[in-house]
């Protein structure tokens, strides 16, 4: 049985040339037989967006892709785009803005046909860029290209919520964004920071595994023991950070979980709690 | 008495406004009545950066202020030169390339006048940018700035020594520079990594504790606790890097390590190692 997964991409994936990451969205949604729909509403050249991902599944041998192009709450409600959703293999979501993303489809029929589809029917959920930072619980909705962790920074939102208890940023190396993950998790270190490079996913089967693929590297950003005085701070002041972990997991690291917690000895002891938090079944909202 | 002072600066620190760093150098150094040295051996353009000082310094109020022109290892072995230093209350170094610095003044007569005057005679030390580098054992001779940390992408060299088991990189967030110090740190976990930001300074005061002033933060990464895979990746690969622990310390933070270890329970744990180390006395080389 499909477990469903998600597949969370930094943005730039590779759609013209090897499509790695494309390629492993196609096998995880079930092969080139299987439906794939591309939810566009992130961006607002949603035809362009079309056309581009059309084309690179149809180059990976995709036969059934269908565009669900929603420019409105009325259009993500509407029952036949829904079903299209919630009986496709694989959803799509491109990038452009998470903000827009989650003011169109936040709490819609398409909304749940998208969770029915992963939970109920373990159909593989992608999303790149905007379409990865929708992907959580808590969403990095937006923030300053700081030089150092600044107090109120970033501002979160509600996300799909498909991720619980992480907060995702994208292009992360290109951007230099590891100073706003630090500000968002100094202020909420009840959320790990996942931060994804360019051409990068972090692949999720849920309740078995991780794997990283593509050309660069996930960092976590962990500050469950961290001692800060950000709430001492002046808005927009840098705070103190003391002990926040780091991990970095490079293209080609894999993590599966056993069932028993002391069959997961051979598990980075630091990375048990993120394994178990982002691979969770969590029931059908 | 002065237990003696190291003015450990990341580049760019203001010299014609409020000049927060120099004024503090001055005043560690003695104050104004004091004499400051200048060593500009880091720069090809070594005329031009003791103007620059020269100003700074005079603007300051500081009478007695002498450039150390050292153009060759014979000049570095100068008696004279070296009695200058050995009696300066305040030795500055400039930036350029910590290469060439190393390069002139390693194992030298006015080398060994810098220690002496800052074990013997408590003179405060300082460094900006390539001048903060050389400070450490072991230097951050060059590094690509890679996006990643990736092996081999940092090399090692030999610094003056004032703060053993760290190595120093500065222009650190404005540069982007935390994948190269991770780079270093994840294949010499014996060192910690010590980024210091633009317009910041790390002061260190011997035996007694530190100080981050200036406009940025200083930012440690202690990999001694982190799980790597660093030994088994080819050359320019990003290693697997579980649980670095990383503390960012804003302009304004000030810890003091009492004798006793007991008396140390204000400060926080990660840090007393760090703090232990580089406020150690060291006998003179």
């Amino acid at each position: 049985m499909n477990r469903g997964h998600l597949v969370v991409i930094g943005g730039h994936e590779d759609r013209k040339h090897d499509k790695t990451i494309l390629s492993r969205f196609v096998e995880l949604a079930g092969g080139i037989d299987k439906t794939i729909v591309v939810i566009t509403a992130a961006s607002k050249i949603a035809t362009e967006m079309w056309e581009v991902y059309d084309k690179a599944f149809a180059d990976l041998g995709v036969i059934r892709r269908e565009h669900v192009h929603l420019e409105s709450r009325e259009d993500a409600n509407n029952p036949e785009l829904a079903r299209k959703v919630e009986e496709a293999s694989g959803i799509f979501m491109t990038g452009g803005d998470q903000k827009r993303l989650l003011a169109i489809l936040g709490g819609t029929e398409v909304d749940t046909a998208m969770h029915t589809a992963f939970k109920e029917r373990g159909a593989c959920v992608g999303g790149t860029s905007a379409g990865a930072s929708a992907m959580s619980g808590h969403m990095l909705a937006e923030g300053s290209n700081v030089l150092q962790p600044e107090k109120n920074a970033v501002n979160l939102g509600a996300g799909f919520g498909f991720i619980p208890r992480v907060v995702i940023d994208q292009h992360f190396s290109e951007r230099h964004r590891l100073a706003r993950l630090l500000a968002v998790v100094a202020q909420n270190p009840y959320l790990q920071g996942v931060g994804i490079d360019e051409d990068t996913a972090l692949v999720i089967e849920r309740g078995v595994g991780i794997e990283v693929l593509g050309q660069g590297a996930v960092t976590i950003v962990d500050g469950r023991t961290m001692i800060s005085n950000v709430c001492d701070v002046a808005d927009r002041d840098t705070p103190e950070l003391i002990d926040v972990r780091l991990h970095l997991l490079p293209s080609g690291t894999r993590y599966a979980l056993q069932e028993n917690d002391e069959d997961n000895t051979a598990l980075p002891a630091p990375l048990i709690d993120f394994l178990k938090n982002v691979t969770k079944r969590n029931p059908v909202s």
